[in-house]
């Protein structure tokens, strides 16, 4: 059983699951399903229609993070929108915003006051600091590493694959520095770096390193000057 | 209480809060959330598991909209699909077709007969004109003004802060001109102007305003004879 | 009525309409709506807040299927996550992902062992062949024919309207080739052929036909030597 303190709000035709753990002054949307193994720290607001504490369902194709029967933990002062769904195994720090229809993976960190946009996802494995914006309808691959206060613009891409299951391949996130900034609908190549404070300019596609203190634009991102 | 006419044809599990006004012939899914509120007209659709009339919830590092108590207005005849969302303080005309997975902010007009796409996502203060068609997966930054006719293929991507976050600016969305149509998956930079009946090709990425009646591709989108 | 064996596991608040058809062993998750008319083999997952069996709702701009009164088949051992969407008149094969958020669309036929990811969405009558990875937030556009073994990296694009509505047009999708591979936030044009083992490189914008056995990459797309 599930025990519910007596300051948690909660809507119409929830589920809460067993093993669930509420703080206090908690509110919780409309249809909203709750997992068993979920912990939900105090002060923290959920909406309507979301899914969170997802096991991981994957087929033969698909690989498995290492420790899928860990909890999902949601931090105090977090909010999570509406139609958004997040996996067991990953921890959600304190005073986060998690937009609506919003994905988020398991095995993922995402520290103190980030910001997860409106439908962007965010997949397995990755680490995301604190005062880190990442804009609406942007993809996270698995393994990516942000450091503190890194800028993702709106439906900024990214992947992991450099053979595209084509080769055996140790997938391979990039490494985003702090203070970098993507601009919206650029492109990252599997394994990256974006060094400290540099700017990608949007719609470029990144396919080498990029040094600290720069920008880059373009098919391929080049440097130039500002 | 909200009154409910008897032509109502509504879904298991709905949940309607108070103050929310149903027209005649209103025909609503099941699991869809209606929160207080809104106004809806006659004839209209709304599929299942959608949330509606969406109060802003947001940080300290996320803005918010003038007037974020204003009710959620859906005309008649307008069909929403499933699994959306739609914020309140938003006025959807008459004969809109909203698809599913989409997301609209507050402070929205969208325009008579206009269409937004599957997962396609408007942010705050946007005006959408008439007979618009936004394709699937586009993505409004929040500010933008499209005008009458105007075609947003799928995928494309807008900002509205130049800076990304770095310097004080005054956030400023593309003003997209009567006719004009943006290729699949292009990019606009902060505060474009794309002129009427202009063509932006797919994968382009738009740095400058662009005049009417011309043609332009490429990162960054340059014109181009036709 | 429907008829639902001993042997399926129902969560909470799900909806079943009538003359839906429910294999063995068959789970679907809380909140899910199984609409009339669809189909279940045996040995099926579905996530929880899906709506499943959706039959097209057009207005007056908006194309029709030709058979939209068809049911939704979705076939052995296929696993469907959560808060997705599935039209009728689609058949999914046996052993398919289908990812959480994602979309699809009437009549359309997705082969054994293809996986979908995660919001991505497919569109209006396409075709997926057997052992297809379409990845995270990929939009596979309407009369896209993909044959087996490609790979669609995450966030690319398609289109499928020559003239973005100003002219009369066949709609036109792509025709992708066994084991192509698309990379990640690539844009397709219209109609445009992906030849046989090719390589698309990330955010490149390909406006004509790719032959087989190439790379290719920019914008527009060139091809380069490997």
């Amino acid at each position: 059983m599930s025990s519910i303190p007596e300051t948690a709000q909660l809507g119409n035709h929830t589920v809460i699951e067993d093993d669930v753990v509420i703080g206090n002054n908690v509110s919780i949307g409309h249809n909203t399903v709750i997992l068993r193994g979920t912990w939900i720290g105090d002060d923290v607001t959920i909406g309507n229609n979301c899914v969170l504490g997802i096991r991981p369902a994957v087929n033969q194709r698909m690989r498995k993070s290492d420790n899928e029967d860990r909890q999902l933990i949601i931090q105090s002062g977090t909010k999570v929108g509406h139609l958004a769904s997040v996996y067991s195994g990953t921890k959600i720090g304190r005073n986060v915003f998690i937009g609506d229809h919003a994905s988020i993976r398991e095995n993922v960190l995402i520290d103190d006051k980030s910001v997860v946009g409106r439908a962007a996802i965010v997949e397995l494995n990755s680490k995301i600091g604190k005062f880190c914006t990442i804009q609406t309808l942007a993809y996270i691959t698995g393994d990516t590493t942000m450091e503190d206060n890194v800028f993702i613009g709106p439906c900024v891409s990214m992947s992991n694959d450099k053979y595209m299951g084509a080769k055996s391949f140790t997938l391979n996130g990039p490494l985003i520095k702090m203070g970098a900034k993507i601009g919206n609908n650029a492109s990252l190549l599997p394994g990256v770096t974006i060094g400290r404070n540099s700017i990608i300019g949007a719609g470029a596609a990144v396919t080498r390193d990029i040094e600290n203190n720069v920008t880059a634009a373009g098919v391929p991102a080049t440097k130039f000057n500002r």
